[in-house]
């Protein structure tokens, strides 16, 4: 039981491959490691559940396999984690056709997208995602960062993977925690751009609950169609690809205010969606059924609704500071309906101000 | 008294003004800075200089003006820096539309094309190179980097500028050490790809020497021109831009080996030419006669052409980490005839050897 997507970009096009069992086919990676090194970029936590078999896999596809194993979570997201990858490269000797293959989460996915972005400025990479933030949104697109201090992803590089890889067979040892901060990126491609996804969501609640893989199989092909969509309309984000920030302003606002790690990037971003949707009803885009409908399944899927506590500076310093903004002003995604996603360019502030002192 | 070269690389083409007074043309500028932040990044040694003017003309221009200073020197050209440029845009909230201007020689250049190819994943940039060397050569073809502890221009990325302005009146200021370093560069044109051009630099070697404007131009633009030509070939060095690496394999092996700093990269790549030029004699590629001519022009030129003192395994393990190589064997770029460089996939690593200890 597998599927295959494409990612249209031209001479960056790619494939996304989801299903079960897919770490142990060499098949799939043959094209992209033989006669490489391939440079597998893994953390404490993945390595010793799924390292071993992808080198065996990586192996018998006909590379030289390196392993390089770099701390846990989002505060190791910085440039001295960077650098672990860049010396281990350098030490092994490293040449240009090395591949670099992220075996982890999104952590892992953008340091080793990042390193393959500039590493003797620019080798190959390939992604497998092994939590389900990473299969349903951060391998594909090509996004890739690290954190700033002052400032969450603030550098980085558009730099498109060879190949995507998504074992659903990884899943299974997720904590709940981490598990259910995927599912909010998969509640929001539903919500910007598929009310009958979203609809789908809400009655297979339970079985995605219980990682039923038939179940996750749609709903982590349906999240990459969804997201393979958006991206090949606007790889470099000058327009549409700001949907899939939705979430996202309020979100690394609540991130970095809270500071890294304290709150999972999901969970973050479905505080984020719940505060756009009521900030879209409250501005009379959305009905607040509507708003109350997403919140509620995102409440069914075990994710926080409700900010932290921050005083409104630390708000508007951090919201600021987004990507997406420019000439001082803040844009917003907002919600037209539920399944409609809008790229707001000059969000009211004092509208703004008013509804984040009462969130 | 200017000129004007284009370099055609598609919808990344930009255009190079070589010529006097042009730090002061605002409309040479306006359509890359009107309505947007400016940020000048500049060393402490070149600020005093030329900031101010180029200040003045960029706020004529149309934009908002940061200045940011980094030390100067090649042993500055690493994370640190290039982080100080990264904080000074994120404490200033420089937005996507921020375009760096970078005004210095290679460091500067090199360090904030960097930034600017991964700052918020990727913003716009503009050379306005003052020494020699960044006007002949780093300034041209989109190459960036940083060092790494480990190898010289490991980190990094190609991310072309939107604009090259080289004002030769900048060069009045230059100390003869750096001068000549940046003559290297120009003989190296001649060297691979034009044996004319070689003739008319040792013809006009006294108005070299002497810094005169019309035939600093001359120099200037045919070296771009060669340049831009082979960079238009091969964007990303898959090919004919490893000749631009002339006299570079040995040179950074001798710049890498010696410290970063002590020995200019003009210097040490003057020395790499003659080593090449030698190394091609003896392997029968290049006549005796032509290797004393080009070693001769670089003497004149106030230039090094004997290298210091390594242990063999200094030279091979620098040379080893080479970009260039593949699977760990060393390319080297040869000379055929002066006028006709050729890329040499696979040294023969006794006779590299042999030669090397006697070198």
């Amino acid at each position: 039981m597998s599927a295959t997507l494409r990612v249209d970009l031209g001479d960056r096009s790619y494939n996304i491959h989801i299903g079960s069992g897919l770490l142990g086919q060499a098949s799939l990676f043959e094209k992209h490691v033989r006669g490489r090194t391939a440079a597998i970029v893994t953390n404490e936590t993945v390595a010793p559940l799924y390292a071993a078999r992808l080198e065996t896999t990586l192996a018998a596809a006909g590379s030289r396999v390196l392993r390089i194993v770099l701390p846990d979570g989002e505060a190791h997201k910085t440039w001295q984690t960077l650098d672990r990858v860049f010396e281990a490269l350098l030490r092994a000797q490293a040449d240009r056709r090395t591949v670099l293959v992220a075996l982890g989460g999104g952590v892992v996915g953008d340091i080793a997208g990042l390193a393959a972005a500039v590493y003797q400025r620019g080798i190959a990479h390939l992604q497998v995602p092994t939590t389900l933030l990473a299969q349903v949104d951060s391998s594909v697109g090509g996004k890739t960062a690290i954190n700033h201090p002052l400032g969450k992803n603030m550098i980085g590089a558009f730099h498109q993977p060879g190949l995507v890889v998504a074992d659903l067979d990884t899943l299974a040892t997720l904590p709940p925690r981490e598990y259910s901060a995927g599912l909010a990126e998969v509640v929001k491609y539903g919500a910007i751009h598929d009310v009958a996804f979203l609809s789908w969501i809400e009655e297979h609640a339970d079985a995605i609950l219980r990682r039923d893989v038939a179940t996750l199989e749609h709903a982590v092909r349906r999240s990459c169609e969804i997201k393979a969509l958006i991206v090949a309309r606007d790889e470099r984000e000058s327009g549409a690809r700001a949907l899939l920030n939705f979430g996202h302003t309020f979100g690394h606002a609540i991130e970095s205010a809270a500071g890294y790690g304290t709150i999972l990037h999901g969970e973050a971003v479905a505080t984020g969606m719940a505060l756009a949707a009521r900030y879209s009803a409250r501005t009379g885009r959305l009905g607040e059924a509507d708003a109350a409908r997403l919140i509620a399944l995102l409440e069914r899927l075990g994710l926080p609704v409700v900010p932290p506590r921050f005083p409104m500076e630390v708000w508007l310093e951090y919201m600021g500071r987004d990507k997406k903004n420019e000439g001082g002003r803040i844009t917003l995604i907002l919600l037209d309906a539920l399944g409609a996603g809008a790229v707001v360019k000059d969000a009211a502030p004092r509208e703004l101000e008013s509804f984040l002192a009462q969130a």
